[in-house]
């Protein structure tokens, strides 16, 4: 019989190509989602899930609920047969975080106790947590792995995600029948191969490749890119960028290890390849034949010069690794813009408060 | 006018000493408790409340009320004109948070944030929050002051403390109304000299104090202390004991300089002074006249040897100081445990799940 997997925000980036990658490995999929990220369709469903149920040719059950009403959550949670959950909701602009710390502490700290406690009251125990390289904190060395010192975060989105971390941690070691697992992404880029769904920032539009597709589509003239001098090949900022697609199936991997008892496990989900920001830009326009001019600015307080994972774990013990490359990443990201130059519909979006 | 102070867990063991300092300054005080770590009396009043306005010779306003039910709160709240809150309200033994990561998590962080919340409702952007030398973790010398590194936390008690250090740090950061102050307090001894009030741990009787008492009054055959081969004088663990009534008169301390914009700021409140576990027994022997049997068995895991504060800054920027004595200490809590030897009365004890 197949297995159900609950899904938290699973309308957003992540969420919505995770759920593709759900369907066709023939989960059933419970979505909760609040839209804070995303944009809400006419009807009661998420225009990116209406898309994923089309690409995978299967439907979900979907709920709009906020995780901070736990009620709602609890009602939503008893109505199916729940064996999974995966907890993608947050809230997560870096910069609008050191703004509202007090509404990020909130959303993702008290929804994750909501979370945990009604898993906790209907006997299900496996969950995988969306992380962040984040937590790391300014890499003491390269690549780095599961083992480096955690908690050091120079902003209040990476500390709601340390602190989460944390909580699951402490609850591992006192709860026995907790199967935990941390993913510690990298940075995501590139969407489904479909150009159906991708990503469309309702809130914080600061993400490097929705800024880049705008430059392409020549709706802003040019790309600042922050720090020059760094001390890397060409003097911009290195990243693991990582195809969303790649962490979808990442999820996957991860749900089928909770089979067994992992208790608590950290994994990184990277490609383990370092690429600067000069390097992506390059690639994007060899793919889309588009010029990015760029402009470089002084390095931004609090920016990590460079950071890539050693991703070794995640193949050892979840035999999953990054398939896609680079190339991918700007060609699928581009096919999505292309097709869907202004996002979603937005004719009922709603911004959360 | 008399200001008035919104104190959250007023009727626990430091809250309802410092009740009486508030009113002996002639604040106006309003007190809500859950009961969670104190004794309810027949009506509504907490017994250690009725007797902290029988000392003071004034009224202080109690509402019972759990700090994670927002609305109540928020009730509450506006039924005053609050200029300041000291947040007192947690869940604070050691064990038993390791026992219970959620519950702690949930009852001490998830009550931060209403009680913040609440407060930005009503425009009150000043507090105290009672944090604890645990955020320290292990000391890296001695005697630790405020710039010692934090978070390297070796229980959830202390990590929820931390987190909530953090999380009061970057909203000072974002949102400059606020004023905050975090008064880390060594460990707390004795009573009010009056014998009519002191610590009725409800909850896990695991402090040293109630058990030498025990000890004392013939309940408890021994002290059991662990590790007696600690590179320290005699080899028993090291603390840095402070009177309730001095934690008290810092709290007052600290509402007087909250009068001015200090954003953000942590001071330790202990004595100054290390004093081991075996030199405490002798002076409580010394004052009280009793013998304390004690055997010495191994360490316990994540025990720390030995730790005091650096208490300077305090006395600096608080012109506070810890006046009383180990003696008195000793003597403070013999008076309110012979007066009381069973503590409050128990006829409507309750004891939150």
């Amino acid at each position: 019989m197949a297995k159900t997997v609950f899904v938290t925000g699973g309308a957003g980036f992540i969420g919505s190509h995770t759920v593709i990658e759900l369907l066709n490995a023939d989960y059933d999929v419970v979505v909760v989602d609040n839209f804070a990220n995303c944009v809400e369709s006419k009807g009661r469903m998420a225009e990116s899930l209406i898309r994923a149920q089309q690409i995978a040719g299967k439907e979900i059950h979907f709920y709009a609920c906020d995780l901070l009403d736990k009620n709602a959550l609890s009602e939503v949670f008893k109505k199916h047969k729940i064996d999974f959950v995966i907890h993608f909701a947050a809230m997560k602009a870096v910069g609008e975080s050191m703004q509202k710390p007090l509404f990020y502490y909130k959303n993702n700290i008290v929804s994750t106790i909501n979370v945990l406690e009604v898993m906790k009251e209907n006997g299900v125990y496996n969950i995988v947590f969306s992380s962040s390289c984040v937590v790391y904190g300014d890499p003491q060395y390269l690549p780095i792995d599961e083992k480096h010192p955690v908690g050091n975060v120079a902003n209040v989105y990476g500390r709601t995600k340390y602190a989460i971390e944390k909580m699951l941690e402490d609850i591992s070691r006192a709860e026995k029948q907790w199967n935990i697992i941390c993913l510690r992404y990298f940075n995501p880029l590139g969407a489904h191969s479909s150009g159906r769904i991708g990503e469309d920032p309702v809130r914080a539009f600061t993400n490097l490749m929705p800024i880049i597709g705008e430059v392409a589509m020549g709706k802003r003239e040019q790309l600042d890119i922050y720090g020059g001098d760094y001390n890397t090949d060409d003097g911009t900022g290195i990243r693991d960028f990582i195809h969303v697609m790649d962490l979808a199936s990442g999820h996957v991997a991860a749900l089928k290890s909770l089979d067994k008892a992992v208790r608590f496990k950290c994994y990184n989900l990277g490609t383990g390849r370092g690429t600067s920001i000069l390097q992506l830009i390059k690639a994007f326009e060899e793919v889309t034949k588009r010029p990015i001019p760029y402009k470089i600015h002084e390095r931004r307080l609090g920016d990590i010069p460079a950071i890539w994972g050693d991703c070794s774990l995640a193949l050892k013990e979840l035999n999953w690794t990054a398939k896609h490359t680079l190339n991918d990443m700007c060609l699928d990201f581009w096919r999505w813009l292309s097709a869907n130059p202004e996002g979603y519909p937005k004719t009922s979006r709603i911004i959360s408060a």
